[in-house]
C-alpha cells in the first residue's frame, strides 16, 4: 500500500483533488483560486492534516509551475509595456519604500541583519498573476489605471528579483561593489540579451518556423518549441543569478504579438499547461509551510508585516501616479492595485528558507504576509473603489 | 556548472530540444512522429552521445506522459466502441496467435521459459496511438476498414494488458490457478468497475459540475478535475495489477462525449498536456535503450520477431475479418493495420527490464522489433494499399 502512496499517479491525483478542493474554498470566501488553492495546500500540508508533504516530486513539478506560469503571463505583455519610464518609476519607488519599511520592521522585531534585508526584499515584489487577475475578474483591464498597475507590475517583478539578486549578494557576504555590480551586470544582461534575443531571433525564427513543411505537418512542434524556450530562459536566468520564473517571463514576452498563421497554437497551449502546473505550485506554496512553527510573537509580526506591506505600496507607487497627474482616487487605486504580493514573496521566502536565511517560522509569516496582502486588496476594489454607486 | 545540467530546467529545455529534433527526423524519413522523437531519443541517449540518461526526472514525467497520453486516446473512444463481438474475436485471435509465435520463436532463439513468456507478451498490443494516426494521416478513419481496425485496437490493448497481468503472474512463480485467477478477477473487476462507475456516476458528476457557479467562475476547474480522475485511475489499474496506462484509457473512455456548455474544456487541455508529456514519454523510450548491447545473434533475433511479430497479427487478425464477411483486401489491411505495436509492447519491454526478467539486449530487441513494426505497414498502406490508381 506504501507504493501506491507514493507512486507518481496517486500524488498526481492528489495534488488536483486539493486543488479542486482550494477551488471550492476559493469559490465560497469570494476569493482568486490562488488564494484558495494555497489554503487548501496549507489545509493538507503539515500545517493540518499532515496528508501531503513536501517531496521531490511535488518540489519538481511546482518548480516548472512557477516558470510555466510566468511564461503564460509574459505572453500577455510586449516589451514595449516594459519600457515605459512612468511606469519605471511607479515601480521603482514602490519597491524601495517597501523594502525599507520591511528592513526598519525587522530590525525593530529584532531579526539579524540577513533575514531583514530577506524580510524587506520579499515585500518589493507585486504579484502580476493576482493583479491582473483581479482587474480581468472586474472587467477593468482596459482602463488607464489598470495599465498603470500592470505596466509598473512587471517592471515591479524584474526589479524585484534584481533585489533579491542583490540582497543574496549581501546576505553571502559580498557585500562588497566588485560581486554585486557582477551579480546587476549578470542580471540586467541577461534581461537586455533576452529582449534582444527574443525581440531579434526567437520572433523571427517563430515566424520562419511556421511557414516550414515540418510545422504543416506537425503543429504541435511550435508549442514544444515555445516551452524549450521557455525552459531554457529560466535555465539561463538561473544561471545568471535571476529566479528562474523571470527566464520563463521574458521567454513568454519574446513570443507576445507573433502572428503565426495557425494561431498562436503555444498561446492556448501553454495556458493549459499553466492550469495543471500553476496549480501544483500554488499547493506546493501550502504544502511547504507549517503553521505550527508560528509563536504569539510572530503573529503580532505577520499583522505589522502585513500593514507595512500594504501601506508603503500604496504610498510608495500612489505618489509617483499622483506626480504623473492621475487624480487621488486613481493614484490610491494604483496603489492599491500593486499591494498584492501573491507568489514572487512566496518564491522569495522559499529562496530564503532553502539557503537558511530566514527559519520556518519567518517563512510562515511571510505567506500569511502574502495571503493578507493577496486577500485584502481585492475586498477594497470590490467594496469600495469599483462599486457602483 | 553541473548543477545547471542536471537542473529540472535545463533537463525539461533539452528534452523539448530532443522531441523537436524527433519532428525534424520524422518528417525527413516521412514517418508518424513517435518513430522520429523515439528515433531521436536513442541517438543522444547512451546508444550514441550520451547527453541524456534515464534519470528519476525523466523517469516520473515519462510515466506521466504515458497516462496522459492514453487518457487523450480513450477520449477519443466509447465504451460501445469496445463492446462489439466482431472486433472482440478479431482482438482475441490477434493477441493469441502473436503470444504463441512470439513464445515459440524466443525458445528457438533459446531464451529460458520467463524471458519467453514475456517476448509472446510483448507481440500482443498494437498501439492505438500509431494505427489511429496513421489512418487519420490518410483520411481513412470514417472507413468500415478503420473502424473494425480501431475497435479491435482498443479491445485489444485491453486483452494484452490481462495477458501482460497474467504473463506477469506466470513469472513470478505463481502458475496455480487461484493466484492467475485473482489476478484476472481484480483486472476485470477494475475494467468492469472503472466503466460502470464512469457511465454511471462520473458522466453524471461532470454534467452537474458543468452546471455550477463554481465551474462557471472557474471553467479550469472541469481540466483539473478530468487530470485527477485519470491519474486515479491510473494508480487503481496500477494496483488492479494492469499497468497505469489502461486506467488512464478508461477514465478518457469515461468522458467521451459528454457534452458540456463550454465545449469540452478538458479535452483541449488534455491534448496539450499530451503532446509534451508523450514527447517525454517517446524521449524516454529511447533514451533508455542501449544499442551497445545488441550483438549479431541478437539482430538475427530481432529481424526473426519483427518478421513474426508482422506475421502473426495479419493471420490473426485478418483470417477473422475474412469470416466476418470482409473482402480478401480489406481482412489484410485489418491484420496490417494492427501490425503497429509503438509504445505498448514498449511498456511491456520496460516492465520486464525493470523487473529483470529480460536483459537490456531483450529490451532493445523488443524496442528495434516496436520500431520496424511500426514504420513498415505505413510504408505499405501508403504505397500499396490506399494507392491512388
Amino acid at each position: 500500500m506504501h507504493a501506491i502512496l507514493t507512486s507518481t499517479e496517486f500524488q498526481m491525483s492528489l495534488l488536483m483533488f486539493v486543488a479542486l478542493a482550494g477551488y471550492l474554498i476559493a469559490y465560497r470566501i469570494n476569493q482568486s483560486a490562488v488564494v484558495g488553492i494555497i489554503l487548501a495546500g496549507i489545509v493538507v500540508g503539515p500545517s493540518v492534516l499532515r496528508l501531503v508533504t513536501y517531496t521531490g516530486f511535488v518540489q519538481t513539478l511546482a518548480q516548472m509551475g512557477a516558470v510555466v506560469l510566468l511564461f503564460t503571463i509574459g505572453l500577455e505583455f510586449s516589451f514595449n509595456d516594459i519600457l515605459k519610464p512612468r511606469y519605471f518609476v511607479i515601480a521603482l519607488i514602490g519597491i524601495i519604500i517597501p523594502a525599507l519599511g520591511g528592513y526598519l520592521l525587522a530590525k525593530v522585531f529584532g531579526y539579524d541583519f540577513k533575514a531583514s534585508i530577506f524580510i524587506g526584499t520579499a515585500l518589493t515584489a507585486t504579484s502580476i498573476a493576482i493583479t491582473a487577475n483581479v482587474l480581468k475578474e472586474m472587467g477593468k483591464l482596459q482602463t488607464n489605471v489598470a495599465k498603470a498597475i500592470i505596466g509598473a507590475a512587471v517592471i515591479d517583478d524584474v526589479l524585484a528579483l534584481l533585489a533579491l539578486s542583490i540582497s543574496e549578494g549581501i546576505v553571502s557576504g559580498d557585500i562588497s561593489a566588485g560581486p554585486i555590480l557582477l551579480t546587476i551586470l549578470k542580471a540586467v544582461g541577461f534581461v537586455v540579451l533576452g529582449i534582444v534575443i527574443g525581440k531579434l531571433l526567437l520572433q523571427k525564427l517563430l515566424l520562419w518556423m511556421d511557414k516550414t513543411k515540418i510545422v504543416a505537418k506537425y503543429p504541435e512542434s511550435l508549442f514544444i518549441f515555445a516551452i524549450m524556450i521557455a525552459f531554457f530562459y529560466a535555465m539561463v536566468a538561473d544561471y545568471a543569478g535571476l529566479s528562474a520564473i523571470v527566464g520563463g517571463f521574458l521567454a513568454g514576452m519574446a513570443f507576445d504579438g507573433v502572428k503565426l498563421s495557425r494561431g498562436n497554437v503555444f498561446k492556448e497551449g501553454a495556458e493549459h499547461l499553466q492550469i495543471i502546473f500553476a496549480a501544483v505550485f500554488f499547493v506546493s506554496l501550502g504544502v511547504i509551510m507549517d503553521l505550527h512553527t508560528i509563536t504569539l510573537n510572530v503573529i503580532w509580526f505577520v499583522l505589522a508585516l502585513s500593514a507595512v506591506a500594504m501601506l508603503t505600496k500604496i504610498i510608495g507607487c500612489g505618489i509617483p501616479a499622483r506626480f504623473q497627474h492621475m487624480s487621488m482616487k486613481d493614484s490610491f487605486t494604483v496603489g492599491l492595485g500593486m499591494v498584492p504580493r501573491g507568489e514572487v514573496a512566496m518564491i522569495i521566502a522559499l529562496i530564503g528558507l532553502n539557503q537558511g536565511i530566514i527559519n520556518q517560522a519567518t517563512y510562515a509569516a511571510i505567506i500569511l504576509m502574502s495571503l493578507l496582502t493577496t486577500i485584502i486588496p481585492p475586498l477594497v476594489l470590490r467594496n469600495w473603489v469599483f462599486k457602483k454607486t
